[in-house]
């Protein structure tokens, strides 16, 4: 098993700049203490200071040796597979081979106003898109055409990455859509467990294996991710006392967006208990692969066999 | 005056990832030795490293202190402003402030193909997408529209940059017209001297200097660089003896696509005379603002006052 973090680097206080130079602090950190990836995410709003994950992991990637460096993810969706083949590639360049694309539909949606796209088009646009990038990690030349993007008759795509194939993951929330296309393609495979108890999520990693198997696909090769929003501090009870207040803030001012009512205490013991889909624990129950742990942050927890 | 270099990375031997590692190795270095900037060019080639210059100058931000980083150029005109914006202020926030945009029209038309734009648009896309960047520079939410890119409406841009306003310059290779748009912008001019002699740019100048002034903007706000092909080795003479190889190899293979004449040694004694574009020489005469001066590879420096 591997052990993560994935951050969206929240802004606390305003200040974008400070929040990206921490955020390269925590990547060092994260590699020292011997965790296996280290992912960032996309977000196109004033309260995350990063909009261009590639470009913070390549701060990382300079001032790193060993943990691999992810989009968490990638809104394919709304972006082009070119520029972000291209950007990944480079990374994958920088890092000698520790990059990877984790790409999804998103959660957040104001990447598709600002970038011109539709959200009818929402699942047809990352299924296009996705054919075009796996075709680009294929080849240097790729002929290809689609709706959501300008034809390409043969032309190269540079640099080539270092890793080959360079990997790709599909993250899903929870449609059972996105796993068989993700078991289809045979791509890896990234849960995110925001809410609820993670034994609701075992069907849908059942599903993804029965698929991959069924369309000749190697399940060896094909890793499962379960991602966790985690805080880690001295004792349990203490990690819990001292997450709650940020952690119900931050839910309740995006819940707001979408509709959900304020988080409570009581919702908050029920997502942390022991099958809970909230991590909140002493560092000793961390100490399974990394020598020591200081990070007491809140994260993502990435767990991935 | 400051003094920098600007690099396209030139692939040798075909890797790029190695290339990729020691471009970040350069910027460090350069940065030790007391160079003002380093620039990193954007090509969609086989034979040059960078398609996603500010990928590698993030890279740069994360090793270095003091050395200002930019890009040299955006090929603006087949870029989307708002990805290039929002990139740029992430290397600004990494780096606490020494990012620069340098935007051009693009000397290599590849990106255009590639990124599905038509090359009888080719000055019309990059007026559109300046004064797109420049409003995403100026506002934190910005309401526009125009021909070649989906339109905004009041919809916000993080992370904001460190620099307010984050440097743009406006790179060209002699176009009058060119050099009038930055002056009535306000921009700060790079002009690039890749042949013939420098005095010959001096009217450009004057030209700039002038429609700067006409327009109302402070002359001392608004430097000029020039960028030259460079090359140092211990002696002038070795450098030139040194140089002319690989630099007529490399003139001659892109002079190809454009139908000029292979490169000999007679241009090229004429080009790296005292009154050359070529800048061949000695360390001795690279010491005005560093203490030591080690590179030996071939680079563009760029002077700017």
């Amino acid at each position: 098993m591997e052990l993560g973090v994935y951050t969206f680097a929240e802004v606390a206080g305003g200040d974008a700049g400070r929040r990206l130079r921490e955020l390269v602090e925590e990547m060092v950190l994260a590699d020292e203490v011997g965790l296996d990836v280290f992912g960032v995410g996309e977000h196109h709003r004033r309260d995350f200071a990063v909009s261009a994950p590639v470009v913070t992991l390549a701060a990382g990637a300079a001032r790193t040796r060993r943990i691999r460096l992810t989009s968490a993810v990638t809104v394919l969706s709304s972006d082009d597979p070119v520029r972000v083949f291209q950007a990944f590639a480079t990374l994958d360049g920088i890092s000698d081979g520790r990059a990877e694309i984790m790409a999804g539909r998103g959660s957040f949606i104001e990447s598709f106003p600002l970038f011109g796209y539709d959200l009818e088009d929402y699942d047809e646009l990352f299924a296009e898109k996705l054919e075009l990038l796996l075709a680009l990690r294929a080849s240097e030349r790729v002929s290809w055409s689609g709706r959501h993007r300008a034809p390409l008759d043969g032309l190269g795509v540079y640099p080539r990455p270092v890793q080959d194939p360079l990997p790709i993951w599909i993250a899903v929330g929870g449609t059972p859509g996105s796993v068989v296309r993700a078991a289809r393609l045979g791509l890896a495979l990234a849960v995110a467990i925001i809410g609820g108890a993670p034994e609701r999520f075992v069907p849908l990693v059942d599903l993804y294996r029965d698929e991959a198997r069924a369309a000749g696909h190697d399940r060896a090769a094909l890793p499962v991710s379960i991602n966790s929003h985690a805080y880690v501090a001295d004792t349990s009870q203490r990690a819990a006392d001292e997450f709650f207040r940020p952690y119900a803030a931050m839910m309740t001012r995006i819940g707001r967006e979408r509709g959900w009512p304020p988080m409570t205490r009581a919702q908050y013991d029920q997502l942390r208990g022991p099958r809970g889909a909230l991590v909140v624990g002493s560092p000793r129950r961390w100490r399974r692969r990394s020598s020591s742990s200081t990070s007491s942050s809140a994260t993502t927890a990435s767990s991935r066999r």
